[in-house]
């Protein structure tokens, strides 16, 4: 139950900025709600075309496409006041990578990855989406430019499998990786850190 | 046989309407005929990987690829002359994505999917090959921005299960669903109907 | 053994194309990586989501992510020298496309493709690759505008399949293939060799 929240609260998270980033472009309504539905979806979509898990999962759980229809319409209604709600968003979109990276680490260790692989796929889940949203808005992902993200979701990753060697129930292992993964990103946020950028000439 | 026809029929427009847009853009001659190739069957592809029916159907049969060659041929040569076939066009356009929309929902039945993601699947059969080629050339989906084009095949499904309701034989449902995208389409198109924009600032 | 060493150095020759692009972006460290690994497995991804081959064999074995994340760090380390190593990256790169195509060419032979989609399997193999790559950085790929390179692999492709017909043994067959697909692509480039573009108003 508890998991499932902050499962709606990252695909409503997801949802809105893919709102956000599609009305900057101004699209139609179609158009808006393709890219809130590719930003919600897209990870989880892409993590289980790799390991061949289909039908897709947002096919037969109508649960995804209704809150995501829910939080369009919420955020173009409120398009204008949006930017109140900039904090809470902050924080659903990154209680939302947590909870996806670690999603995504658990289904490759169900189909027996290694835990390199288990944390790539854990990485795609949370980022992917995101990365689908800025090709279909013809821009190059904000991702592999100047954010610390990605790296968030990796380091955490690679803790859990350090907190699995301890003897801890996996529970625990799950939620500091998920702990990890926020304090990251919003120590990113505050702070703004970023990755180095790499130039040709040097 | 009918079927077929206006299966054929749907692939020559939409490889068609992929060629206009790469010359546009300059392409190559390979350049020409994947854009091509991908409008025709992009939008089935994603559907049947989204349900995990593969090895692909042009991976399979033939007439796809022999299809979208012949068409491409035709456009290329035919390129100066193609502004008068522009009504043609436009017609077996919008056959195909009345029967790619039908075929969609069809497909999501046959693996128990409920009627909204049926027309969601639907919607992906028709749509996202234009997406797909809009993307290779580096724009923002047309269909995104101002076209009553996913909204007639939207509209069009859900017709097909109000339908279904009724003690009509099947072949009658999918006929009618079918006509409604057409007519839908064709008024849009005739009386320059488009979905609104979203802005920011209203 | 063979194969397998032709196989890393096309990898490494790939994920190098993919840092030069990615850093005339410049993309940050993990969008330099992601381009480079994409760029690397994106050919082979496809063709195995297309005949439903999963889970990817780089989330199986960890040789490709672990010689990209090398051949990265040794391109971005020695990024203001890589224009001496020009010659050998194309030599890398042209071996990698010559191997691919046949890969893909095998892989369908073995899902029982016919011939032409067998070439169609091994030229996604050889080009996918890249084509995202240029996606990913926002730029229509550049093998749609103005390069034999899939062409090679086309005819690479079909030259296999004529000399299957002589009584050779198979691996003679291979190994012809790839050489016509290097001596075209090798003389493509020395004499700048390119399809015709194709304009609507000629």
């Amino acid at each position: 139950m508890f998991y499932f929240i902050l499962d709606i609260l990252g695909t409503i998270a997801f949802a809105i900025s893919g709102v956000m980033v599609a009305m900057d472009k101004k699209l139609d309504v179609f158009g808006v709600f393709i890219v809130a539905f590719v930003t919600a979806v897209g990870g989880g979509t892409l993590r289980d075309v790799l390991i061949g898990q289909t039908p897709l999962f947002w096919l037969k759980d109508l649960t995804y496409i209704v809150t995501i229809i829910g939080a369009v319409i919420v955020a173009v209604v409120f398009r204008s006041r949006m930017s109140y709600f900039k904090r809470s968003l902050l924080l659903f979109d990154t209680l939302g990578i947590g909870l996806y990276t670690l999603v995504g680490v658990e289904k490759g260790l169900a189909v027996g990855l290694s835990p390199i692989m288990c944390v790539a796929l854990g990485t795609i889940t949370a980022c992917f989406g995101g990365v689908t949203r800025d090709i279909l808005c013809n821009e190059i992902p904000v991702i592999f430019r100047r954010e610390i993200y990605a790296t968030a979701c990796i380091l955490g990753g690679f803790g859990f499998f350090i907190l699995r060697q301890l003897p801890l129930e996996e529970t625990y292992s799950y939620a500091t990786a998920i702990l990890i993964i926020i304090v990251i990103r919003l120590l990113a946020v505050k702070f703004k850190l970023a990755l180095p950028n790499i130039y040709k000439s040097t």
